[in-house]
């Protein structure tokens, strides 16, 4: 089966391109030694890319239970949750024993501590980007760790907002920031008697640029694997490293314009490269077949439910196949069930499945 | 079981206002006698909307080949894949007598005729969104009614941009033109001695609102069943018909803040509210469980892929739950493999699947 037999649109993924952004991730930890990398698998959302990195069922980190209860039946008893737990879901959560959970919310706690199961959690901290947690030095820290009580497996944060940082230097502040602010919260936790075991950062750019982690146990980091045009645009992923992409049809043509089979649903809606200060890939880049920019800077500028307008593109014929690099690879990949693997060419070496919903 | 009891996030839809909506538009189509309506199933992608809303197996729209055999195995015959057709699909859709395809292009055209298939295919007309279609005045279009030959079955356009109307004297005379060039096109082919059985037209705006259809067969709508906040906010859709929103639980909170399990993986990243001339909602705007908008106009401002930033709140405990109307009710449902029914309480009276993937 090759590339030419599958039905558009769908997902391709490069296996040699995702063994080599593992590989750059892994080596950008390895500067760190005692830091352990914990793979997000909220981009991936397949047991066969887990396989690879987070190799011996190593530790991970996922964003949906659905998620948490696939990983856990392969094998992979060291998982972080690493969305806001509600006591509703405690019950699903403790038939997971490993699967640890995160909470900025003393009633949560409370609940957590009183559950029979053997549920961890960790305490989520902000610092910066002012979406879960508490503030490092929020009098709230100590009151949800005295709550959960032995249950407390750890603190954890997350500088979602490293993704507005335009150079590296700037994503190295940002992983500075995140890194002086957990530290600063475990610490005050020990010092009122806490065990904090886990003392847990990450995103992509700040796992890749930061200068220090000390005091840090592991960095969490989910869409290098794949990488997309928004990473591309940041600089924290080589555009030619992209692994994943959509194949799709070209279904209609006109001047200088083609039709895709891959519209919003296939693209997602996301326009994460319209943000200031970046090149604006509109839905997605067009490559060819062999995922080559042989036809320049083709992009996706339109997306209704199942059509994609491409302008500036060169005159294909209907039937003819592209591939389309993501705007945010990990919306792009949520509404497809499975990723097409291939390793440079045109064949397909396996089919993949990935762990939707909820 | 009762909203209370679902894993959130997911999709609740509400029989009695998908009812209303289904009579809403039934009455608007009987304005023009002899003119069929059918549905677009696009939006539901469900059997048991379907059969709501085309009783009796009647005549429907889909927009996937995947939707074509599901709904052509659950017993509709007579069915128009509304996404142009390619030669690699056409063994697919063989196999699907009645599901009609659409093309625009002259080799396309050639295949269909050459297949050994009893396909049938209708040409596709662009009235002026400028996406698929050639203009009813294209020598193209004799041409590829020639090739298909007795595969012909009809013309077909959507005018897409009724969407840019904001008043319904807009969206009437959007409809006008969408007339009148789908009955040139149709006349033009009678002219040179083809049989034109379908002229096929609409949209949900030009459904509701034209002034006069004749010469029309038939009009396709879709997102009529459920509606959204962008509809609402084009005057096509009362809000409070909203039928399908997004039930999710409150998993932190802020002073004026609520973070929610429903990201933009939950409600997509369509921001068609964000449109010229229409109020911004956001990523969708939040009522209470029973799907009241009991705390004015709270809007999620913010959408990370599991995390919704609701701001303009009132403090809900961490658990709470609430229902988010969405932005664009198509793009919204993409990522959700079904839907809990409700009649106006919170009883869960059904679990309907969607047919998602190509």
């Amino acid at each position: 089966m090759t590339l030419d037999d599958l039905t558009t649109p769908c997902l391709v993924l490069d296996l040699g391109l995702l063994r080599k952004n593992l590989a750059m991730m892994e080596a950008a930890v390895a500067r760190h030694p005692g830091v352990v990398l914990r793979p997000h698998l909220k981009t991936a959302k397949s047991i066969e890319v887990a396989a690879l990195a987070a190799p011996g069922h190593g530790p991970i980190t996922v964003s949906t239970l659905a998620e948490a209860e696939a990983f856990w039946g392969a094998g992979y008893r060291d998982q972080i949750y690493a969305v806001g737990i509600t006591p509703q879901k405690l019950d699903r959560l403790a038939a997971l024993p490993g699967v640890k959970a995160i909470t900025d919310d003393l009633a949560t706690a409370q609940a957590i501590a009183a559950h029979p199961g053997a549920i961890q959690a960790l305490v989520e901290v902000d610092v910066g980007e002012h979406r879960g947690g508490l503030r490092p030095d929020d009098e709230g820290l100590l009151a949800i760790a005295a709550a959960l009580g032995p249950k407390l497996a750890g603190v954890i944060t997350h500088a979602g907002h490293s993704y507005a940082g335009r150079t590296n230097a700037e994503m190295a502040d940002i992983a500075e920031t995140e890194r002086a602010g957990i530290t600063r919260a475990a610490e005050r936790l020990r010092a009122a008697g806490h065990s904090v075991g886990i003392v847990s950062m990450g995103s992509s750019p700040t796992a890749l640029y930061a200068r220090s982690l000390e005091g840090v146990t592991e960095v969490r980091a989910g869409v290098y694997m794949f990488g997309d045009l928004f990473q591309a645009q940041i600089g924290t992923h080589a555009e030619a490293d992209i692994a994943m992409t959509v194949l799709t049809s070209v279904i209609g043509r006109r001047a200088g314009t083609l039709l895709l089979d891959a519209g919003a649903m296939a693209l997602s809606k996301d326009r994460s490269t319209a943000a200031p200060g970046i090149r604006d890939d509109g839905f997605g880049l067009v490559l060819d077949l062999d995922g080559q920019p042989s036809f320049g800077r083709v992009v996706v500028e339109r997306a209704y439910q199942e059509h994609g307008v491409a302008t500036g593109a060169p005159d294909l014929p209907v039937g003819a196949r592209v591939r389309v690099q993501p705007n945010h690879t990990c919306m792009t990949a949520g509404a497809h069930e499975r990723y097409f693997v291939v390793d440079g060419g045109r064949e397909v070496i396996g089919t993949w499945a990935r762990v939707n919903g909820w």
